[in-house]
């Protein structure tokens, strides 16, 4: 399930993110690593590359990205459903997940967070601004970098609904004639 | 394609609003309406229920919603495609977009924004918190009053890659078997 990836500009994510899939954020800090499932993000600009997200307090992994203020935002597709739903119903304070799940924690290029090999993309990122941490636990992220494996050209995604069950992207609609150029 | 709703919670928008689908906003401002094509927008809270959205300040909707402070989130299922293509890709400063896509501008329960009829859903929004809007364009939105049609259960909805390319959500998965009850 490794995947080949290449550079991705990073300017361009909203392919990926602006759908709405659920993500797998990974952290890492002072010897501790984790990984945390999230589906309440929004891409928020092109340049600079920034995508808001809510990580409760919660979770494990809030300590860990708000201390190391960096993280990935990793891609799964449905290939990797079960490990999603497995990796959402336990804690990094109980468990290793890379290990429990059997996932790479691969190094990534510009910061300590290790990627996530076995998903389709991983976006590097950096905490840009933290003004809404305190109240909402929103984070708002730089992508520094990103990761994307060329095929599929639309990889299959899995979008939470609540209640354990997921849509999947399916069907691909080009409207593209209908766009006025600056608009697409 | 009018369709019949049912009160919903407005703590469990995230069912519609999670997966991240394209949506409408329209919004009313001293006599002006409008709609906009929404695709950068998260879920931030469920009680009360919030929602973190990027309108970004070249759109004509964005003084109409800054100074009334309210809109409707409204979403629009596969059978609106080419509507919501046409929505995004001209302005209200020209045009009134209820008349040119023949969109029923319904009176709302508790903000003075229409919602539009044909959509599946409809959230009334007022806003909770205007802290980034200088700094990214990014509302904080409570969602005081939901509507949806009670079928289909799973509408088909478009999710924007840019390019002029939609996924549209297919199948259901179910794990709700894997997770434990507190994380459903």
């Amino acid at each position: 399930m490794a995947k080949q990836k290449a550079d991705f500009p990073v300017s361009d994510i909203r392919r990926y993110l602006e759908p709405g899939p659920i993500v797998l954020v990974s952290s890492a800090w002072r010897g501790e690593r984790n990984i945390m499932t999230m589906g309440w993000h929004t891409v928020m600009e092109f340049s600079p590359s920034l995508v808001g997200c809510v990580i409760a307090s919660g979770n494990h992994s809030f300590d860990l990205v708000r201390h190391s203020r960096q993280c990935v935002i990793n891609l799964p597709t449905t290939a990797l459903t079960d490990i999603v739903v497995g990796i959402g119903n336990c804690s990094g304070a109980d468990v290793d997940k890379f290990d429990k799940f059997g996932l790479t924690a691969q190094p990534s290029h510009k910061v300590k967070a290790p990627l996530i090999t076995e998903c389709h993309a991983n976006f590097e990122c950096r905490i840009k601004d933290d003004a809404l941490v305190n109240r909402y636990n929103f984070f708002i992220f730089e992508v520094v970098k990103a990761h994307v494996a060329p095929r599929p050209k639309h990889p299959q995604t899995l979008h939470y609904t609540g209640d354990g069950v997921f849509t999947v992207s399916g069907k691909i609609v080009s409207r593209r004639n209908l766009f006025r150029p600056e608009m697409l």
